[in-house]
């Protein structure tokens, strides 16, 4: 009995230590969440006159939260509450959120504020310096700032010795326990099946008609249609809502409140509809997270978000699977296309299934990386990977992008910028010091593929059930085996834990190839 | 030369101190600006899912907010600039800013936080009982809770002795300087002419008719028109928007974004259209207000908030000129009713400009405050005040507030309510613990009129540029006379400097007997 009463105390001090972590963990959660609202007004409702005012409110906030994530206080009660879990199963909540919050705050706090303060200064100059080269196609006048961000990227690699590659770090901020020789061997397969392959569908692009997409379809028709089917998809409206913005983003301000904007091209039908499918990948990820994970701030590069998320590939998985595997599939045309017609007769009365699949599915050997299908776009992705890859290890020089750029991107997507501004200067990434991010978006590609075969493996009839707008137990296998996780894994154990593989291409190239071959009647 | 030389230097070392205390209050400026753009987002776009977890953060921030305030760092930062600034014009903006923020920082410290504590749990269960008990109609379910809520209240008015009324620490919370025994007096005064004026009205009740209002009108066409009128009257749209919510208000979260809100009755022409004036009103003041005064919090009741006014009554005085004496007047209606004609042809061709101007000056005695109209509505907030006032100061117990509201309801307004919903527990004032609030709904109206004659004494042919639709001289005369002050001054100051008057119920009482025996053709 006595010993009974002490276990109960003892009990009843273990949770006293991880109450207090959450209690504090809580308080930064609410600032980075206010600053996220921040965020998604400014891109959606804020008048032109709040920007000032809001960017200062904005810096203030992160300020604040990093403060108190870095501050002793904190360090010590993720220390505490780490003592006093340690008997707990290690697939438990508490250890989860106890090892991430370790994580992410060694990794903070490896980072000197002196070296936050510089990273800063020059990145903003870099910015301002880029808008102003794109706009020129000035490569010569952006040249020195982009070497005075390497110079500060360097620097902070030095902060996380030893490492494989300089550039492990930096892809360690986006996809937590990733490093660059395995991204290297696996982009390397990619590229290998991926080049030739849009070479083969290239030399046949007259297989494929979409001009009946590019006509006028009614903006809130498409808006509406978009709506409907995120809605049968599974994005929980009392949870979030869709709103307008130049840009479509996803913005989880907590696990009941992820919200999702888009635009719509009146005069093409696509990129509403596949960015509303796109975004309600990532929200119904964020949607699905265990509410015992809420309310803990993490780390997504080096900014505190109140997402709670295993990293941006996983995150991207999902969206690409909610937006090509499903929304570019017949099965899902199959369900919605008489749909479609019905909204929009005059556009698509006497266009068969058939064409349709074929025209958004249509492959472009394309300059933007931000309008690449989905045939191209991880080309897109190998040429930046390489390149900042190679930057960081010093193999080439920045004096020689252009030139570098240029010739990679005419041996994997046969075309030749015609200037700087749409070949080198196009992305915001790297004047933003994003460098390690882009390889993210090819890493969500292969993870919804392999996500996809286990899916399909699990649920056999998973084609027919989509071909009758039926999205349930898709959604349900995906919250169990990815969602509910949040950020408690790092990224390549929840592709373990939910496939039972390591990452790999071949899966991704096998769906691509096939696909592709179909649509394009290649041999 | 030398001398030259100290004088400078001690000029720099002075302006130090006082930027100082602007960078620290622009902190504390911005977790109130978030966390108002939170209660803003509460009210407009968020989903019900994200309900708890914004309570939690909007209580974190407002939480953080006040301990900065409070803390030794910021006492001593105003400390040290007020020394800095003391041989400054008294009427600069640095000697206004730090009076400012001496006086709420003196009245924030005075309450114990153990108090705070106390009284957001008191009132939490006390709002929580009172949406019972006013949808039951319940009073004896209310009655435990407005007596701990009335204690509460009277121990936060013993951190404020001495005073002449208890009252006056409440009434100060939200309007500086004014005292119980001047607002009673000049209540009194109102009271003596509005209840036989009103009733005088209520016997010619059918001189009136507006039942060509109660019909539908377009929604869409109801908020556009508003929207036109608005931008007319001078709102700034860069620096602004109106959406949609369940209740009007305007919300400032910094000089450069202060947004407003309405909701559109599509079966009634006028609340729609006279809620974005109203709110414009109030908008159009905090866009007018100093850019000097910017980034600085002010205490308003006990929160810590982004708009920097002069009082609460102050504010009200804006939105009920351009509401009322803009808004309802035969001048403004000569420009716009021909428009208002076209926008609803069907409801309105046939309708004379006169019948018209009638209709929304119609006065009906209704039990509703927030229903009210112009000529009634003073006394709905005579009733409230005299009743909390005599709470406070002990002269009426709680258990008697049912039978002293509806006597006096029958006395002022010749209604009985029929049961206490519609009665003494029609508002959630009491329950909040807005004791004091009140009386500023009257004090703005009385305000509006004393502004209004000095106005018109200073710009003779304002009437006939409102019925040509110009509003630029009395915006302008606004900004210079109230605006730009913010919340430099205590409101009856505003009030003096802008009019070299005391507060007086004379003329309101002279523009209401005036306008309403015309309309009505009393003798």
């Amino acid at each position: 009995m006595a010993d009974r009463l002490v276990e109960e105390k003892s009990k009843k001090t273990m949770g006293e230590h991880f109450e207090n972590l959450r209690y504090q963990a809580g308080k930064i959660f609410d600032l980075a969440s206010a600053g996220d609202l921040m965020g998604w007004d400014q891109q959606t409702y804020m008048p032109t006159g709040g920007a000032d005012a809001r960017a200062h409110a904005m810096a203030t906030l992160a300020s604040m939260a990093h403060q108190l994530f870095v501050s002793d206080e904190f360090g010590e009660a993720v220390e505490r509450a780490e003592e006093e879990i340690k008997e707990l199963d290690p697939d438990s909540d508490e250890v989860g959120i106890v090892a991430r919050l370790k994580r992410d705050l060694d990794r903070t706090r490896r980072v000197p504020a002196e070296w936050v303060e510089e990273s800063q200064r020059v990145v903003g100059l870099a910015f301002n310096a880029w808008v102003e080269a794109r706009a020129a196609s000035d490569f010569e006048a952006f040249k020195p700032h982009i070497e005075k961000v390497l110079k500060v990227k360097r620097a902070y690699v030095g902060f996380f010795e030893p490492y494989d590659s300089p550039y492990d770090p930096l892809l360690g901020d986006y996809e937590p326990g990733l490093k660059l020789a395995t991204v290297k061997e696996i982009f390397d397969e990619l590229r290998a099946v991926q080049v030739p392959l849009v070479q083969q569908i290239s030399e046949r692009a007259d297989a494929v008609e979409d001009s009946f997409l590019r006509v006028h379809f009614e903006e809130q028709a498409q808006w509406d249609f978009g709506l409907e089917v995120i809605r049968d998809l599974g994005y929980d409206f009392e949870r979030g809502r869709q709103d307008k913005a130049p840009h479509p983003f996803s913005q989880a301000l907590n696990l009941g409140d992820v919200r999702i904007t888009n635009r719509v091209n009146p005069n093409f039908f696509g990129p509403a509809l596949f960015g509303s499918m796109h975004e309600a990948g990532h929200a119904i990820y964020s949607q699905g997270i265990s509410p015992a994970i809420d309310r803990i701030p993490s780390l997504s590069g080096s900014t505190l978000d109140a997402a709670h998320d295993a990293s941006l590939g996983i995150h991207e998985s999902q969206s690409r699977m909610l937006e090509n595997l499903v929304g570019r599939s017949r099965a899902f045309w199959t369900a919605y296309y008489p749909r479609l017609q019905e909204v929009f007769p005059s556009q698509l009365n006497g266009v068969e299934l058939d064409t349709f699949y074929g025209a958004i599915n249509k492959v472009e050997r394309s300059l933007i990386r931000v309008e690449a299908d989905e045939a191209t776009y991880n080309l897109h992705i190998l040429l930046r990977f390489e390149i900042e890859a190679e930057l960081i290890e010093g193999k080439i020089e920045v004096a020689d992008l252009p030139e570098v750029w240029n010739s990679r991107f005419e041996e994997y997507l046969g075309l030749v910028p015609p200037n700087d501004g749409q070949g080198v200067l196009q992305d915001v990434h790297w004047s933003d010091g994003y460098f390690g991010y882009f390889p993210t978006y090819t890493l969500g590609n292969l993870i919804s593929v392999q996500l996809w075969r286990k899916i399909n493996a699990d649920i056999p009839d998973l084609e027919t059930q989509i071909s009758k707008g039926k999205f349930g137990e898709l959604i349900a296998w995906l919250r169990e085996n990815v969602h509910r996780h949040g950020g408690k894994y790092e990224p390549m154990e929840v592709l373990k834990r939910a496939t039972g593989e390591e990452l790999s291409a071949k899966p991704y190239l096998d769906y691509l190839t096939e696909k592709y071959s179909e649509i394009y009647g290649l041999s």
